[in-house]
């Protein structure tokens, strides 16, 4: 067995549930040649409502899963996991490990030209003030209004259309960003992409809206690219198969993963194990 | 003396002359810690009709001239010398290396949704097909195309303002990239996103300009950080100087970067030194 790691492994992305495919589909298209090995901890979503010390743990849990997977790279495409366990699986595993919100922070001090950048995301994400720490670690100058909007997660997932009343949520959510002239908004969510045209009709077309789905794939493709990890080509037919688990309910699990990904997958289920922090492999 | 790299050393940044210091500029408003050391070689200048051989060494002979910094990465911010030598300059030195069109490309192929990219470039990189190569690297089945536009250099160099004449050049030279279908644009030359507007008028809203400088700037800023070199704060005053070198006429020099940078600078003029290959020192 091959303990090296090579161009030919796949990208281990791990999410409380199925935000994360937004990332996904980013890394589809943006880096077409790669292999995905996805987990959704659906059993356990949401995230956002639980402690530090718990999310860690179900993150530790999920990356111990994903590690026994020949992997080249790992994605958190979940920002409270992000917020809360990027650093400590950093030094866990000895591959690259890439949350969202670095990204999304980097994303956003290219596109201000004012120096006024807006961050929202669940509660978690933004008591965490996580961009904010990020964002400030790069630029000490940057002003950063940071607001949570708990009404956004349950009107994606409601899979309500673009309705007035849809409009209102939004716009009533994002009541405390106006005003702040901020220029760049960060989607500090991944399941915000999906009413990004609402978003950006509330905040005006002179505020660009930052999706750290877009993001975390160009970054993830700059880091394969100065580790000499990027695929060289598709993998041929057969072994080149992209691997969907989730610790939920897989038919559910698979219905939002197609229409979102727009492709045919397979689902399994699967049992996370209790991991002890020094219990991860590949350190 | 440390050997090692360290957080607080600086970022080498060259060009065959001035154009490079629109990365300057965007590192300086994206990673506002980090301290620089530019060396443009406008004696020289223009590299664009010199052969790929002297082009390399041109590139190993400044290379050679910034190691004698504390460096902690290297910026081509030359989009020729970077089809030319930066596989080369990556095989020589021990930090990480940067050009201009990997980030180019990779901003490209997020920003685009229909899969087809344009690029312009002079003509030595248009020929060297390197845009092409990276973009097909990364993504087989992109539709790109390029047009060297030798008329661009001058007008900007020419330092004339957004007339209808400059219109009229502008137009002239991106015709063929006109009914192409584009979405995305590459301004694969730093001297370019000095008329993007004008750029953008011929070309429309619907296609989005894309700037090495900005994207080269971005991307610098996720390589130091997976390399955990990002500087952590401010050199104090006195400490943090950055450091402009040129082959020509400092004075010269001085007033177009103080202009574009829109900060008084320092500039030296240096020598550069005939270097064989294995002379690079960091190896």
């Amino acid at each position: 067995m091959d303990q090296l790691t090579s161009s030919n492994h796949a990208i281990g992305i791990l999410d409380s549930g199925v935000g994360g495919l937004t990332v996904v589909k980013e890394v589809f298209r943006q880096l077409p040649q790669e292999t995905v090995v996805y987990f959704g901890d659906t059993r356990r979503c949401p995230y956002g409502p639980r402690s530090t010390e718990e999310v860690r743990q179900f993150t530790l849990e999920i990356v111990h899963f994903l590690m026994r997977f020949p992997l080249k790279a790992l994605v958190i495409a979940c920002n409270t996991a992000t917020a809360a366990a990027l650093e400590l699986i950093r030094e866990q595993v000895d591959i690259p490990v890439l949350g969202v919100i670095e990204p999304g922070a980097r994303a956003a001090i290219k596109a201000s030209k004012n120096g006024r950048i807006g961050v929202i995301g669940t509660q978690g994400t933004i008591q965490s003030a996580a961009y904010e720490k990020t964002l400030k670690r790069i630029h000490p100058d940057l002003y950063v209004v940071s607001h949570a909007c708990p009404a956004l997660v349950p009107l994606v997932e409601s899979g309500v259309g673009p309705t007035e009343q849809a409009y209102r949520i939004v716009e009533t959510s994002l009541a405390p960003m106006k005003g702040q002239d901020v220029d760049s908004l960060i989607l500090g969510c991944t399941h915000y992409p999906l009413i990004a045209d609402l978003i950006g009709k509330v905040m005006g077309e002179q505020v660009t809206l930052i999706s750290s789905a877009e993001e975390t794939a160009r970054e993830l493709s700059v880091v394969l690219n100065h580790k000499r990890l990027l695929a060289e080509s598709k993998q041929p037919a057969g072994q080149f198969t992209h691997q969907f688990f989730t610790s939920g309910e897989p038919e559910g699990f698979r219905r939002i993963a197609e229409r979102w990904l727009g492709m045919p997958i397979k689902v399994e289920q699967a049992e996370l194990e209790p991991v002890v922090t020094t219990g991860v492999p590949g350190v």
